[in-house]
């Protein structure tokens, strides 16, 4: 692999992360879902895991709405592992309010494992975990 | 467009929006509106908009002195839409605070279109606006 | 230097900068101490400077254990000056807790001399100071 592959590569997994947070802050589910591979999966902080893209946009489509959020993804570390896997860790400060009221703020971690797939680049498996509450 | 020539124009309107942050945090203004297009305008969250380099650096100039501030910008996100014109969108999580005083937290967007110039990319125009504010 | 080549240039520095937020999160200091040039130096917001992979590592590990904490990193801006030399800017978001304590929040810079050695780019000087105090 040439290092303008892997550049390539890591950029295409970067983007994933920051489409993630992009259509999720966005309540745009379909979008969402399809970052994933079809049969990828979404771990979250709590509840059982999310397998496939059908019931990670499911999952996502049945939360309350109106919550507004900015996931704050920072420090993406992508590393290529072959020509078709690549692993990834990304720290998010996620700010969440209801409209008119103080946002809360929680510091985590995307744990990512991307895979190449025959329309590009998608998310294979994501691990999601809260590490810090700051104070307010 | 190569993947190589789409990742220059990337990282060139990425540029400008780091750019933007470094000069506004220096309050240095000439080179900050230096980043705009001869004709660029600034649409900020109150307040008329701001067209031509030289109106954005009369304006940013009239402000009072002496606050400090760190435009934290994230998740840029970069559309390349032909050879010259791109659009962006970026979080800016913004800090602010008079010298020994506790920082204000607000956290916003930036959504820019972006121009090949003959002098590089600039930015054509962008809008600033706030979305959450934490509690503190 | 072909823009391909100062690309390159620019992310193995950008690499160094994550690295050093995942390392120090990590309390992981051997591979910490290793981001430095042999006789690279770290100047911390208080205290003597540290010289050196021995000194660097050394002064983290005897640390108190236990404090998480995540350098929330944004902002790299990297120069590339010469074919061996770059310099960086980037803002530094930290957090900070003891176990289930709220986090202390911080926001800072690093300013760093990057250079080429025989194994990769490393940290020449890395100076490290805080900015703002977000309220709490």
């Amino acid at each position: 692999m040439t290092e303008q592959e892997r550049i390539s590569i890591e950029r295409a997994c970067e983007r994933l992360v920051v489409d993630f947070a992009y259509f999720s802050d966005r309540q745009d589910y379909e979008p969402l879902a399809a970052l994933f591979a079809e049969e990828g999966s979404m771990i979250r902080p709590s509840g059982d895991p999310l397998v496939g893209r059908a019931a990670i946009m499911k999952s996502y489509q049945s939360r309350p709405g109106g919550r507004i959020t900015r996931h704050v993804c920072t420090n993406i570390r992508v590393d290529v592992e072959t020509n078709d896997r690549a692993r990834g860790l990304t720290y998010a400060v996620v700010y969440s309010a209801n409209a008119n009221e103080p946002a809360e703020t929680r510091v985590g971690e995307f744990e990512d494992e991307f895979v190449r797939t025959p329309d590009g680049w998608r998310i294979h498996t994501r691990r999601a975990r809260f590490v810090l509450f700051p104070s307010s």
